[in-house]
């Protein structure tokens, strides 16, 4: 049995509290913002609530773990600088939302001089983590890690037998020091762009094409033995069979939560040429409406030199 | 118990006709250039011999169904001619190899003046296809597809239940008329660069990374549960493991088989933007070591208008 305090039951939070109290006896002090959420889950998991962070770390035994899972930026920062007050040396923060790899070294380095650990997780998985398990990619001191264990165990897949078993990984894999989590984390994100766009390119000419396509077929048949056979996969043949082969009811609006840029920054850093990913993320800002200038400034060149007849936009 | 003839026992044909003997009682009877190959696979497969085209088709009972799986291209166009020659009316001639689709439709006009039908294949899974079976993409007439139907069952995966059962499909899907197998094999192509090239920058980012990151573990970790998990992730895993992180021993150099010049081709004909497609394309492109007029040019740019230093090449 490991005590563990969660921050943050939004819908992964709430989630990996639920699959940690349904998979084992682990006891676990939750805290939300929202009191009601607390009362849902704690009502739901068998958790202990909490109704503050000086609450929650009250009602743990040192030394302490807490897991914290809200958004990325300033709410993370703010909980780890309040948690940072509450805790004692020898206490432990796990960070286990998507926060930018560099923010690690330094919060680690913060937390270290008053004796708290602080160990990184990139989770993946998204809602499907509940049933499926989380993969977890985690940075920070091998104790500290080791400490953790029992945690990320229950929170990870069962891990599925293939070449690499004699890794003995359990579905989740510690790569180094604080940040390391988080680095591995926000390049499989941008590798996640890249997937969904290569993926997107392809069904948009299925969309174009002369022949009647069954995009939801195609996407099915490729999970039986194709080269491009993926879980990304596995969710496009479930989307079109929900929305259609044509999508018509979707917004094209796609948001990015910062790691593509990240990845992008780390590469431009490094050196290192990524025009897949890169190409990835722009065509997201595209998706928002963003370029709108370019096509204009295009549009006004082409008029100047070759004559080109330019369209008045509607409204002006 | 259905019979068909094979022509091409190469690495893609050969373990065709040894999965459908394999697991069926369907008689083949295989042909190669090359006589010892069709003497090898006759006695490993039990498929009966033939020593030319001609024997082959005189092997086989009208109506007749014949499977090329040779290079595409001239080879493959020489193979359908001559046996244009050779069948007769009622006779069936099926392309699993990689045509260009608007070949097919070339063909198949051709051929149904004869009375031949025509079936194009496009078909995935490379040397795993074995032991996995082949993904199947089928276009061609409807009565074709199903005199061809108890070949593609025996050389298609077993299908993986999963959401879209109620499709009712068997590893393979017939999408339309006369090149509709190759036009989705060819996307699927496209997509597959763009997969290739999005994993590839990800891991060149772990190999300049200042973590010391294990990058079979990496990918390994990556199948249980994660976003990005796919059978490209799991060869990445097993390529990783056989070569090492660093993959040093093997030359970049990566070849194309012009599936993705005919994706791209597609998207400039209908419009439809593909730039991590066209991106992935050009990635190979420069793996060939081509680009090196560009960078001595703008090289040479540079010099011209901010006078900065440039390097004379080792022997110029």
């Amino acid at each position: 049995m490991t005590q563990i305090g969660f921050v943050g039951l939004g819908r992964m939070g709430g989630n990996m509290v639920a699959r940690i109290r349904r998979d084992s006896d682990h006891d676990v002090v939750a805290y939300d913002r929202d009191a009601a959420t607390v009362e849902r889950v704690a009502a739901a998991t068998g958790a202990r609530g909490a109704d503050s962070l000086e609450g929650l770390v009250g009602k743990l035994d040192a030394p302490r773990m807490v897991w914290i899972m809200v958004p990325a930026g300033a709410p993370t920062q703010d909980t780890v600088d309040e948690l940072a007050t509450l805790l004692e040396a020898g206490d432990l923060i796990v960070d286990g939302g998507n926060s930018k790899w560099t923010d690690d070294r330094a919060r680690a380095a913060v937390l270290a001089e008053r004796g708290i650990d602080y160990v990184d997780v990139g989770t993946s998985g998204g809602v499907w983590g509940l049933e499926v398990g989380y993969c977890m990619m985690v940075g920070g001191p091998g104790p500290a890690v080791t400490r953790l264990a029992p945690i990320l165990d229950v929170l990870a897949p069962e891990t599925k037998p293939d070449a690499r078993d004699a890794l003995g990984d359990r579905g989740w894999g510690h790569f180094g020091d604080s940040g390391a989590g988080h680095y591995v984390k926000m390049v499989h994100n941008g590798i996640e762009y890249g997937l969904m766009q290569a993926y997107a390119e392809g069904f948009d000419l299925f969309d174009k094409s002369e022949f009647e396509l069954d995009n939801a077929k195609i996407a099915h048949l490729w999970n039986q033995g194709s080269v491009v056979r993926s879980w990304l996969c596995e969710l496009a043949a479930r989307a079109f069979e929900l929305e259609g082969s044509d999508l018509q009811e979707l917004s094209g609006y796609t948001a990015d939560s910062g790691e593509g840029r990240w990845t992008i920054e780390d590469a431009i850093d490094k050196d290192v040429p990524t025009p897949v990913i890169t190409a990835s993320l722009y065509a997201r800002f595209y998706s928002r409406g963003n370029g709108d200038f370019t096509h204009r400034m295009l549009a006004a060149l082409r008029a100047q030199f070759g004559g080109h007849a330019t369209k008045k936009s509607a409204d002006g």
